[in-house]
């Protein structure tokens, strides 16, 4: 079984996607650490720079994923800054800057960046557009799961959801799901 | 007149600085640059990593600084992340982020970071305490300034004073007074 390392301090990432990637027969194996995260407006630069710090490590291959929430009435707002925020106004806040507003569309976004030791770079985008709740609900998932109804879902949100539901509709799943496919073939060409 | 360079992106940042500095018999040249910053809770080594970054371009010796704009009741938010805050829910959103709450306390905190020639580094913190008004006041200063109330001011907010009222109180003028009279400082010992 192939094995890739995923640089993540968050174990609930880890989980899902050790779930996502298992059914392509891709092992992964983590290593806990936060890698520095630079301040944009574009996740994929993010994770960018994170992977090439990761990489350094000697991990190697390796991959790291950054993901944030973006609110079209909020212009974007907590896009890539959900954890900060999340850890310090909470679901909560975002219930209340949304208070009265009856736009509550927003997506969630995923960018995985994958780093080899040959020096190959590649990075995968995935996203999933649902609605904010007008309250929270579930107690699954992490982060702003109970306050995200995917659209493409049953009206329940991110939280209410198994891991192996969140994972059939989830911006991480998506990119993650590129991420494997892509890593198959190349190790099939045996450019790894 | 000694020189030193301003690496900023902000016009309202230098103009304050140099209001701040003439005083001192330093003049400053503005780096219209964004250096990179990175995601921290820590505005110091916001500072520090954005400064070595800007004295990489040559123009020495330079400082940066970086400022955040810290909330009690929302456990320091928005912090670190404040311009981006800004740009995107804005002090209305902080505003109703803090509907209801009589705990108005915040601080503004301010870390400038130099960088001179001969690699000497030297970071300087200021801070001021105040409230969160109730609505937002006046339309001078910039970002937090039309909500921020200083407890040492006479009840108006930053954006109700000039600049040099807000100079003779603010976060960024009292980090700004020790780069300066340290500055004046070496200087006269030659150590630059």
């Amino acid at each position: 079984m192939k094995n890739i390392f995923f640089a993540t301090s968050n174990p609930n990432k880890f989980e899902e996607a050790r779930n996502v990637l298992s059914e392509y027969g891709i092992k992964i194996t983590r290593v806990n650490i936060k890698a520095t995260e630079i301040q944009t407006d574009n996740i994929e630069d993010v994770a960018v720079v994170s992977v090439i710090q990761a990489s350094q490590m000697g991990f190697l291959p390796v991959f790291v994923e950054d993901a944030g929430l973006f609110i079209n009435a909020l212009n974007g707002f907590p896009g890539p800054f959900s954890s900060y925020v999340y850890r310090t106004i909470g679901a909560e806040g975002v219930l209340k800057l949304l208070e009265g507003e009856k736009n509550r569309l927003s997506k969630f976004k995923s960018s995985v960046a994958f780093y080899a030791s040959n020096g190959l770079k590649k990075i995968f985008s995935g996203e999933v557009t649902g609605k904010i709740s007008e309250e929270k609900r579930g107690t699954n998932g992490f982060g702003f799961d109970p306050i995200f109804v995917p659209i493409d879902g049953d009206g329940r949100t991110f939280a209410e959801m198994t891991m192996e539901e969140k994972n059939a509709l989830s911006h991480r799943a998506n990119a993650l799901k590129k991420l494997a496919k892509w890593y198959l073939k190349i190790s099939a060409q045996g450019a790894l």
